[in-house]
C-alpha cells in the first residue's frame, strides 16, 4: 500500500447553501474529482475508458459529514483504494479543510458495466486491475 | 397568441447559496423545466424528440435577476414563445415569487441540431413548428 | 407505524450525465425534497424551523443505486422515519421509477444543531419529536 | 487595459448531461470561479468582502454557447472588466476549449448590495473600484 492520492478543490459559491456551508450533495462531486485525478496520475483516463465501452457507475456510497466547509475554502480530497472485486472497485475518501481537520469521509463502490449492452455487469478491465492492485489497502486485495 | 404556460416549482434547499437565496445558475434549470412542461402540454415530449435524433441545445441566454427567491418558496415559471426561425426557437420567461412579484426574467434561444452527426444544425421538425406557431408572439412569426 | 409518505419528482435534463441517466449526487436532492414534503404534510415547515434557530444538517448518508433513471422519468420518493434519538433523526428512502422498480434506496441521518451558536448539537425540538414519533419504525422508537 | 485574467477548470462528470457535453447552467459556475480568482489575484477576497457586509449578487447575465465542451476537458476562462458604475460592475468572459476554440462567451453584471439591510443597493467599496479601474476596457470607465 502506497501513500494516498491528494486532490485540492476550492469551494464554489454555488456549492454553499443557506446554512453558509457546502451542501452535502457536492461532496459526491469532490470525491468523483478525486478518483478521476487519482486514475489520471496512474496513467488511466476515465474519459478514455468510457470511449472503449466500459463504464464505472456508482453503486453504493457511504458518507459521513463531520463539520461544515465554507465558501472558497481549499479542501484536500484524499483518495485510497478500499477494496477490489472481479466487477467492482471501492474507493475510500477523507476530505480535510484548510485547518487540516476532517470535513467528510466516505466510501464509494463503483460497478463495472458494459455501456454498449444496457449497462450489463462485466469484469474490471485488466489494465485497471493492474494499476490499482498495488494501492489496495493491506489485507483487502 | 394564447395565454402563456405556467409551471410551478418549489425551491430546493441545495438550490440556495450562502446569501440565503436561490443561486442564479438554478434559474436555467427552472426555465428548462418550464419549456419541457410547456411542450408536454402541447403533446410533444422533448425526451421523445431526442430519441428521433433531434436535439435542441441552448445557444443563447439572456437573464435578469430582480429579487432573491427563498428556500421552499413556490415560484411560477411562465413560458412563452418569443420567436421562431427555420433552425431555432426562442422562449421567453417570467418567474414570479409567492407574492406575485417578478423574481427573474429571461430569453433562451435553442438551436435545432442533428444528434447523430456531431450536432450539425438542421431545420426544426415540422411537428414542432406546427405546435408552436400559434404561440409565437404577435408580429414575430 | 403508518403508511409511508410519497413525493413525486420529474428528472430534469441537467440532472442527467453523459451516461444518459441521473447523476448519483442528485438523489440527495430528491431525498431532501422527500423529507421536506413529509414534514410539511405533518404540519411542520423546515424553512420555519430554521428561522427559529434550529437546523438539521446531514451527518451521515448511506445510499444504494440499483438502476439508472432517465431524463423526464417520474420518480416516486418514499420517505419513512428509520429512527430517532435525542439529538438526531434518521430518514429511510426508497425511490422507484416509472415502472415501479427500485432505482435507489438510502438512509440519511440529520443532526439537530443550534444555528445561532456555531451549529452546536442540541436536542430535537419537542414539536418535531411529537410529530415524528408515530412514524418511527416499530421497535425503533 | 491590461492582459486578461485566465482561470483553468476541468469539466466534472456530473456537469455533463445526456447530450454528452457540459450542461449550459454550469458555465455560470465557471464564470463565477473566474471572477473570484481574478479578484483574488488582485488581492481582494470575495469571501472577505461578504464578511464586511457587502455582497455582489448577479443582476444580469448574457450568455452565448458556441460549441459543446466534453467531460474532463480543460477549459480556460478569461475574465475581463467590461464596465463599472457607481453601484455595479460588469465582467466579460470568453471560455475556450482544449483546442483553443471558443466554447462560450458571456457578460455578467453584479449589483453591489448591503447584506445587513435586505440587500439594499449601495455603492461599490472604494477598494474594489481602485483595484478594478485599471482593468476596465478602454472607453468604458
Amino acid at each position: 500500500m502506497k501513500s494516498p492520492h491528494e486532490h485540492r478543490v476550492r469551494v464554489r459559491y454555488g456549492e454553499t447553501d443557506q446554512m453558509g456551508v457546502v451542501h452535502h450533495a457536492n461532496y459526491l462531486h469532490y470525491m468523483e474529482d478525486g478518483r478521476t485525478r487519482f486514475l489520471e496520475e496512474l496513467g488511466l483516463s476515465y474519459a478514455e475508458l468510457e470511449r472503449t465501452g466500459c463504464g464505472l457507475p456508482v453503486r453504493r456510497a457511504q458518507l459521513r459529514f463531520l463539520r461544515g466547509a465554507g465558501y472558497d475554502e481549499e479542501l484536500v480530497v484524499t483518495t485510497t483504494v478500499a477494496g477490489m472485486r472481479a466487477a467492482s472497485v471501492t474507493f475510500g475518501y477523507v476530505i480535510r479543510g484548510a485547518d487540516g481537520e476532517r470535513v467528510a469521509t466516505g466510501e464509494i463502490e463503483l460497478a463495472c458495466v458494459d455501456l454498449a449492452s444496457e449497462r450489463k455487469p462485466r469484469p474490471l478491465p485488466g489494465e485497471l486491475v493492474e494499476l490499482l492492485r498495488p494501492w489496495v489497502a493491506a489485507g483487502e486485495a
